[in-house]
């Protein structure tokens, strides 16, 4: 896409000197420019969150908006489009970033760029958002699950940094994972590897948005959490809950962190057993996966040490003496920026992919 | 282990010349002499294979004996070693094999040579196998699970060969697995990858040995077949195997694959059952390992194409259309010989791994 010499001309890369290291995947010995950009956009189901990254990675400058995934790809990738251009200060043309990476949550065929049975987008299936935002913009775009940038991005500076074998498992309207092998993203024989939210845990009989019954997800997505915290506030079991219950008319599963943090009993309970039922539906994967690393992040990570504690008891519990004797489960280091570092990460892999193609 | 020097003086290796191909993983240029043999060693449960290779792991020799692997490890490795002598004609000394790989029904640390927790080894546990061998033998000795072998077998030169990821599913007294990943085996960070009997599917009351309810492997192992096989004797179900258990006085798992063959009904049920949930317990793991093909091995893989298109059709209809749409499902290529051939490939990167560490 890139031809070397035009970039050389344009002063964004330096050919044969050593290049600083910048943990990417230097397919030949370039020193990128610090004039090099790239454009990282994380899309989940309710915001946009956009960021500029120089040729090191680090975060330049964000955007974050509130969005309707559901509402289909008309407006929101118009709302991407704008959120690209008021970040860059490219009103109109292509933009001046060496590529975009862009992650979002669904399995994605990388091959087309595009998502394949988005449970948690509907109107989405095999909407072709690469192609179509690349034209857009002028630019590479690059689209990935969202899971899947987000140990990129905790590969490349956060808890997975150094780890051969890792798993991260974004906890948030859906239960997803990537995965890490020998130190590489693993995205399976069709770029749908991690998929993990329909792995049978708890109650067998919670009927699961997929069709079948008993998937974890169906009981530790937001959605699910958001209906516990609405139960607990409605029973008279948390006081605390229908205090905010009243106050904001409206109860979401994060609230259970407020509460929690508040000394709520049944808030600390329902955390517990979100955490333990995590457990469960991990524990055949790491019999399966033998990780070094066990990796907590999305928004419902944010229930801290009493989350992580309860999935690893329950992998303990479960899981063979031989997986799990030196299996550490942590929460992610970086927090909301995982995704963006990803999506920088994954934008800077291609670009240099296509530096070394093109010379 | 070995220095090359001496290798070449006796006529083993010869230096600096092309190597031939043999598929392993040649870690400099030799040429191994048609002399080099190896010594592969398959441990199930009842019963002992061993066989000689040459350094193109084509088996030259094999001898099979029943066994009892519950009696402990001081009968076995007393009969292993007889198998091993019996096999090269070395009645006492080292063994004139460049290497022995062997197999066992276990999780095992690859790093000691030894089995970890092993259900179906009592008496086994953390038993040094690889070092109490190599002594007795004189030679070097690699350990590894017996699903692990398979598919290394599988993938010189079997139903695995060529695919990059890769799951090769043992049915046998236990259900276990093996991981290629990239075209190489994947061990895991302890060594314990692949661990997949107490996947939970179908009955979840069904008590398993390790403690919980509802394994796969408490279903469809080999015990739990042959109580299946009785019971339908017993209850008339089966006219077949009742008048079978009548002349024998026992039935195992395997003679329903004889009354399948005889038209059966019974027995043709209880096969496809078996495969379904096989299947079911297969599905989460296609989601999130997303392979490009699982290769059934063992001796419950001998049922054949109503088991493989079960276990096919159970996948189907529980993973995710983008991880399955490329997805192969077939037998064993290799069938009982995969095992053996898998030591060798074990014992033969062990050998060149030594040479170029000693180079």
């Amino acid at each position: 896409m890139h031809e070397i010499g035009a970039l050389v001309r344009d002063g964004l890369v330096a050919q044969g000197m050593e290049s600083r290291s910048r943990g990417g995947r230097p397919s030949r010995v370039v020193e990128l420019s610090d004039t090099v950009q790239f454009l990282a956009i994380d899309v989940g189901t309710v915001s946009i969150s956009a960021g500029t990254t120089n040729a090191y990675l680090e975060v330049l400058e964000t955007v974050e908006e509130p969005t309707d995934l559901k509402a289909g790809p008309a407006s929101v990738m118009a709302q991407i489009e704008e959120c690209a251009r008021r970040l860059t200060g490219d009103a109109r043309g292509p933009l001046r970033v060496a590529g975009v990476g862009i992650g979002i949550p669904s399995p994605v065929s990388v091959e087309l760029g595009e998502p394949v049975d988005p449970a948690l987008m509907p109107g989405w299936d095999r909407f072709p958002i690469r192609d179509q935002l690349s034209e857009r913009l002028g630019v590479p775009v690059s689209v990935d699950k969202d899971a899947n940038l987000m140990v990129l991005g905790e590969g490349h500076r956060g808890a997975a940094q150094g780890i051969e074998d890792c798993l991260f498992v974004k906890l948030g309207s859906g239960i997803s994972c990537g995965i890490v092998v020998g130190g590489s993203l693993y995205r399976g024989h069709s770029g749908a590897a991690g998929d993990i939210g329909h792995v049978p845990a708890g109650n067998s009989d919670v009927p699961c948005h997929c069709g079948r019954r008993g998937c974890v997800e169906a009981q530790v997505g937001a959605a699910a959490l958001g209906a516990r915290a609405l139960a607990a506030a409605r029973s008279g079991e948390s006081p605390f809950l229908a205090e905010r219950l009243a106050s904001t008319g409206t109860l979401v599963g994060m609230d259970l962190a407020l509460a929690n943090a508040a000394g709520d009993p049944a808030a600390a309970r329902i955390i517990r057993e979100t955490g333990a039922l995590i457990g469960e539906a991990l524990s055949a994967l790491v019999n399966f996966f033998n990780p070094e690393r066990i990796v907590l992040g999305g928004p419902s990570a944010a229930f801290g040490p009493p989350l992580l504690t309860e999935v690893h008891s329950a992998i303990l519990k479960r899981s063979s003496s031989l997986s799990t004797a030196g299996l550490v489960v942590m929460s992610s280091t970086l927090g909301k920026t995982s995704g963006l570092i990803g999506a920088a990460r994954l934008a800077s892999d291609t670009f240099l992919t296509s530096l070394s193609r093109s010379h």
